[in-house]
């Protein structure tokens, strides 16, 4: 029965998200059970990670028929998983057409408009009526997915317009088509990348866009909504999971050895980190000696600085994402996010030297206390602030990177500014 | 000039997102140039933050005005943002039939199907034919937006299928609707929460999907894509800002005094939980006064476990979000997570207690911090998995709350494991 649940009754994303969503084990079984002509639909929904996994046991044959019935675009997704040895043998398994097209999207990089596009396009020319392309559809068994219009070219395959389908239905069957296509359409040139690609679909709420080649005008083929959610999906992945060095191509129920080996390595770049850290305190070890209350104290002056730097550094990052922050406007945040750190370190300092005077009652170290939480705050704020843009300047990934050197900055400062000031005060 | 590219150059999306990229003075410039027919277009487009904050300086027949052309599910969007009052006063300016439209979606909460649904379905019933079809659509100035399918109910007003428009196209001209309509379509009940509806749509690669009351199969409205990729994006900001305490609606632009009060909160927060783990700290002021090493090698401890539950804890997250994980596979992630732990322990304390030992010289120490790391990676892990789970359970949203919880966890136990091993033996 779960055969046949897996081949009839469920859909192919279905199927996808029941493997991914099962340990290594069951997950191989579940595979061994799905029909063959059902495998390359099952294999184009799933993440990077499981479908690497599962081609790396697929013959070129079996990888050829398994891909045979795709869209381009997800032929050339599949293979861009492959070695290129892999990929240029499975290529020429295919009948010629069907290489062209594919090589086409494979020549741009994955994350472009070029690697995201699909090559069934329905193209029309202007000077026929809508009565003619109606007779043209008719003789079609069925469109494309996700057709919401049809492309208007020229002779020379130049991308003049486009003509939706909701205006071929309620238009007068001898109208042309130039009267009634759209000619202020969003075409996308094939080297936008595909955080622009999903920029443009969510703003403009589009179904499907043109890939023009810029300077030529020639059409290339269209993007679908579809593969835009995918996108906007990924990005989103990227940004939560890059924060705790983790990969959004990753697979959820990885086996246990592999997960430890890339845990590991995140590890390793924080141990450094946390080796600095303790480095600036072991400068001071002589104060500390001296008064115990710094070294019970001085998480907190770390971990405060840590908190309000990672808000600031989440915001911008997100800023980043969705293109809300530019040159123009950065100045401006950067000086509210000074204000927001100065007030905010002016409030919490007077509370936290108050607990501190309480616990403690030592009027000295709560006044070192607030001091050094003022700094912290504000270094935090304006480190969260501007690291962002610096690593995207040096081309590192904020998501990624940002999040251990602020922390690290926070720490540094943190303790400096503690057990300096201590070791002024008491010395 | 400006007044002109706003007004006619931009679309209305492009305007919101110029608004939203603006500090507040220039936003209040530019929205005074905005001419008031275009003023609600631009609203819907609005982050929540900003658009109650411009609602707040209209009147009544403005708002009213302003949101007059607009889709039922935005202008719902749009009244949810005011206060109960002036959305009464709101729907007294509408004719019936709107005010009954919008009723009926705000009826239902913001983050459910029925929030989200417009009721601007195209019906038909099943017994006319193609031809007659297209005669009805052609009766129309134009099509709903995102109209793929029409939806078709019997007299009851019960949904029966529906009916792409794809198909209409390459259909003769005599078939019946019922002939060529779907009935395996994917029909969403009112109360699906909106996480739900956008699985469905990016499982299914759905433009539209129709609004159906699962108990009398009453035909209630649809869903499109476009308003699902805004609950995509707007989950995965969520995700990602409320990990730093931050919220999704807030404007990235929001003014210093009210972004430090929200800010504040979270600070306090995390302050307490800095607290509690100085607290911990103060337990063993007597060890750290005999050996001073113990203060500047803490940090380390409690860090370490820091980073290992923050990796556990995001990708439980985020498995959760997207339904990678449930009670079934639950298990088996526990234990892989515990080996993860278990061997990034043994390695990295190995690592630790070296270069603690060239370090300090003392074979001691190296020992205790080695077996407190082993112990606080293990907890670590555990907490990262289990944490979210128990949170889900009580109610409690865990990209809120899991770091700051994890944090506490994880420094408590590695303060405690690490100096209260050291007093054991050094005592
Ligand atoms: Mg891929
Ligand atoms: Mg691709
Ligand atoms: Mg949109
Ligand atoms: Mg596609
Ligand atoms: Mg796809
Ligand atoms: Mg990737
Ligand atoms: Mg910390
Ligand atoms: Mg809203
Ligand atoms: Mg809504
Ligand atoms: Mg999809
Ligand atoms: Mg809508
Ligand atoms: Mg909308
Ligand atoms: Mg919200």
């Amino acid at each position: 029965q779960v055969r046949r649940i897996l081949n009839s009754d469920l859909q192919a994303a279905d199927v996808a998200h029941l493997l991914e969503s099962s340990p290594p084990k069951e997950r191989k079984l579940l595979w061994g059970l799905i029909d063959e002509e059902n495998e390359g639909d099952v294999l184009q929904h799933l993440g990077d990670e499981i479908q690497s996994w599962l081609l790396n046991q697929m013959s070129v044959q079996e990888m050829a028929n398994a891909i045979s019935d795709l869209d381009t675009d997800d032929v050339a997704d599949v293979l861009q998983n492959l070695p290129d040895k892999v990929t240029q043998e499975v290529l020429t398994t295919m009948d010629e057409q069907d290489r062209d097209r594919i090589e086409a999207v494979l020549s741009y990089p994955e994350d472009t408009a070029g690697g995201l596009m699909n090559t069934d396009t329905i193209t029309v020319r202007p000077d026929i009526t809508i009565e003619v392309v109606l007779r043209y559809l008719r003789r079609h068994r069925s469109l494309p997915d996700m057709t919401d219009s049809l492309l208007v070219v020229n002779r020379r395959d130049e991308f003049i317009g486009s003509l939706p389908i909701n205006k071929i239905l309620v238009s007068d069957g001898d109208t042309t088509v130039r009267e009634v296509m759209s000619t202020d359409v969003v075409s996308i040139d094939p080297e936008t990348t595909d955080t622009q690609v999903a920029q443009l679909f969510e703003r403009h709420d589009l179904i499907s866009a043109p890939v023009v080649e810029s300077h030529t005008h020639k059409l290339l083929g269209r993007i679908t909504i579809d593969d835009v959610v995918d996108v906007i999906r990924e990005e989103a992945d990227h940004s939560l999971l890059s924060m705790a060095g983790l990969d959004e191509d990753e697979d959820t129920f990885a086996p246990a050895l592999k997960t430890s080996r890339r845990r590991a390595v995140w590890l390793g770049i924080n141990l450094i980190t946390a080796f600095v850290a303790s480095g600036v305190i072991g400068m001071f070890q002589d104060t500390l000696d001296k008064v115990v209350a710094l070294a019970v104290l001085m998480p907190i002056v770390a971990s405060m600085g840590g908190i309000a730097g990672s808000q600031t550094l989440t915001l911008v990052i997100r800023g980043q994402a969705i293109g809300h922050l530019d040159s123009g406007n950065m100045g401006w945040l950067v000086n509210r996010e000074f204000i927001v750190g100065l007030s905010n370190g002016l409030l919490w300092s007077v509370i936290i030297a108050l607990a501190t005077y309480i616990w403690f009652q030592d009027i000295q170290i709560s006044l070192i206390i607030a001091i050094a939480i003022v700094i912290n705050l504000i270094i935090a704020v304006l480190a969260g602030a501007l690291l962002p843009l610096l690593l995207k300047k040096l081309g590192i990934d904020p998501a990624l990177a940002g999040s251990v050197i602020l922390t690290t900055v926070t720490d540094v400062v943190g303790f400096m500014a503690f057990l300096g000031l201590a070791t002024v005060f008491y010395l």
